[in-house]
C-alpha cells in the first residue's frame, strides 16, 4: 500500500517569507503523495485592521461575520494558496489549490449558534475524495485552504486542523496515510515555556492522564481531539512538533500512538 | 468530435450578484465540455479603495505594483473565483477553480518594461492541458480567474480575455472549440450608444474596414484581436454579446469567421 502524507503548516511558517520558501523547497521534494493544508497567519488579521474590520475572538476563535469571511476567503483561498502554489511549482511540484467547494471536496454545515454565534463557520460533514484521487493518480499535489462550502452556495470559515485530520481519514482506505501538524513548536511540550520538554509519545491511556493534570490545555486541546480521531479512523502515523521532522526523523517530535 | 465551450464572463456579471446567480444557474446546464473565465470587475477597485492603495491606469489598463497584485490575487482568485464555484457546486455542477499556477495550466511572462512599466503583468507564453483535460475527462467544470505564473513563483495579472482566447486555441486540437465573449453589451456595435445597432456577422474582411473608420476601438479593439487570433488558430465559433446568446440562439449577437 503506497503511503500518503498529509501535512497541515501553521501560520508561524506562512507569516515568515524565508521559512515559506524553505519550507516549500523541502516539501517539494517529498517523494511520496502528498496532500497540504494551511491557514493564514497573521494575514488576515492584518487585512481586516486595513479595511477596519473589527476582530472579533471568543476563546482564541474567530467570529466570522459575512465582512470577515472574504477576508478570510480572500487571504487563505487567494493570496496565501496561490502564493503557496506558485512557489510550488517554482520548485518542480506540480499542485493544485483547493477549497472544499473545489471538487465539491469538503462539505460541511454552519455550526448551529448555541451559546455563541461563531458565524460563518464550518463543520466538516463530509470528504468527498474521487477528484483529489484523480489529482493525486497525475502526480498533483492538492493544496488545501482551510475554506469549506455547504453544498448551498455558502463558503464557511473551518479549522484547519480539522480538514487535515479528515482528509487523512477519508484516505485511510486508498493509503497508508500519515498525518503531520507542523507549527512552532518541537512537539507536545510537559512545561509550554521549555521547548526541550517534548513528551516524545502520547497514547490513549497516557492522553488520559495529560488531559486531567492539565498539561494539554488551550490551543493543544483541539489538536490532541484532531489526533486522536484520525487515530481511532485507521490514520497509521501521526506527528506534531517542527517542520524539520518531515525530513529528517531523528529530530525531536510528539508521536501519537494507541 | 465533442465540442467544447469556453466562456468568458465580464465585471458587469460579477458586480449585480442577481445577473451572477441567474447566470451561473444558467450555465450550470449546459451540457457539453465547458470552461469559465472571470475577472474580478469592480471589487478590486473597491478593496484597494478601502487599503487606500491608489489605482494607476494607463491607456485603460491597470498599473499593477505589488501591493496591488495581491489585491487583484486575493479578489480574483480568492472571493470571486471560490464565490463562483461554491455556487456552481450548488447548481450541482462541480467544478474546480484555476489560475495559471494551479496545475502548471498558464505560464506567463512579465511584460517588458518599454514606454510604460506595467509592473506584475504577464503575456501567455504557454498553455498546458494536461491536468485541466484530466478534470474535463471527469466531468469538471474549470474556473479561471485573470491570474497567471512565470513558473519562478512570481504570480501574474493577465487578460481575461486573452486567457479564454489561449484556453480556446490550446484546446482547438481535442475538441470542436466555441469560445464566447459575455458582457454588457448585445456585441460589437456600429453606434456605442445604440444598444440595438449589433454588427451581426465580422469576418477578416469587414474587420479591416471597421478598424480604418474607427468603428471599432478602445475596449473592442484588444477583444477583436483575441478573437481574430483565436480564428486564425482553429477555433470554430466566436461570439460577442449578453450572456443569454449561450442559452438562445436567436438572441442578437456579434459572430466572428473567416
Amino acid at each position: 500500500m503506497q503511503t500518503l502524507k498529509v501535512i497541515k503548516i501553521g501560520g508561524n511558517i506562512i507569516d515568515d517569507e524565508d521559512a515559506l520558501n524553505s519550507f516549500l523547497e523541502d516539501f517539494a521534494q517529498l517523494k511520496s503523495p502528498k496532500i497540504l493544508i494551511h491557514g493564514g497567519g497573521k494575514l488576515a488579521t492584518k487585512l481586516a485592521q486595513e479595511m477596519n474590520v473589527e476582530v472579533v475572538m471568543n476563546e482564541g476563535r474567530r467570529i466570522t461575520d459575512a465582512k470577515t469571511l472574504d477576508i478570510i476567503t480572500m487571504v487563505y483561498a487567494g493570496k496565501v494558496n496561490k502564493t503557496i502554489v506558485a512557489k510550488l511549482q517554482a520548485n518542480n511540484c506540480n499542485s493544485v489549490g483547493f477549497s472544499g467547494a473545489d471538487g465539491n471536496s469538503i462539505v460541511s454545515e454552519k455550526r448551529p449558534i448555541q451559546e455563541v454565534d461563531y458565524g460563518f463557520v464550518g463543520d466538516v460533514k463530509k470528504v468527498n475524495t474521487p477528484i483529489i484521487q484523480v489529482l493525486l493518480d497525475n502526480g498533483i499535489t492538492p493544496v488545501f485552504s482551510a475554506i469549506t462550502h455547504d453544498e448551498n452556495g455558502q463558503l464557511l470559515n473551518t479549522n484547519g486542523d480539522t480538514i487535515a485530520s479528515e482528509l487523512a481519514i477519508a484516505f485511510a482506505k486508498a493509503y497508508r496515510t500519515e498525518l503531520y501538524y507542523c507549527f512552532e513548536k518541537n512537539g507536545v511540550l510537559k512545561d509550554i515555556n521549555d521547548d526541550d520538554s517534548v513528551i516524545e509519545n502520547i497514547n490513549t491511556e497516557t492522553y488520559q492522564t495529560l488531559l486531567k493534570d492539565g498539561t494539554i490545555s488551550d490551543g493543544m486541546l483541539p489538536k490532541l481531539k484532531n489526533c486522536f480521531y484520525a487515530l481511532e479512523h485507521q490514520v497509521q502515523k501521526i506527528c506534531i512538533g517542527k517542520p524539520a521532522m518531515l525530513f529528517n526523523e531523528n529530530i525531536t517530535h510528539t508521536t501519537i500512538q494507541k
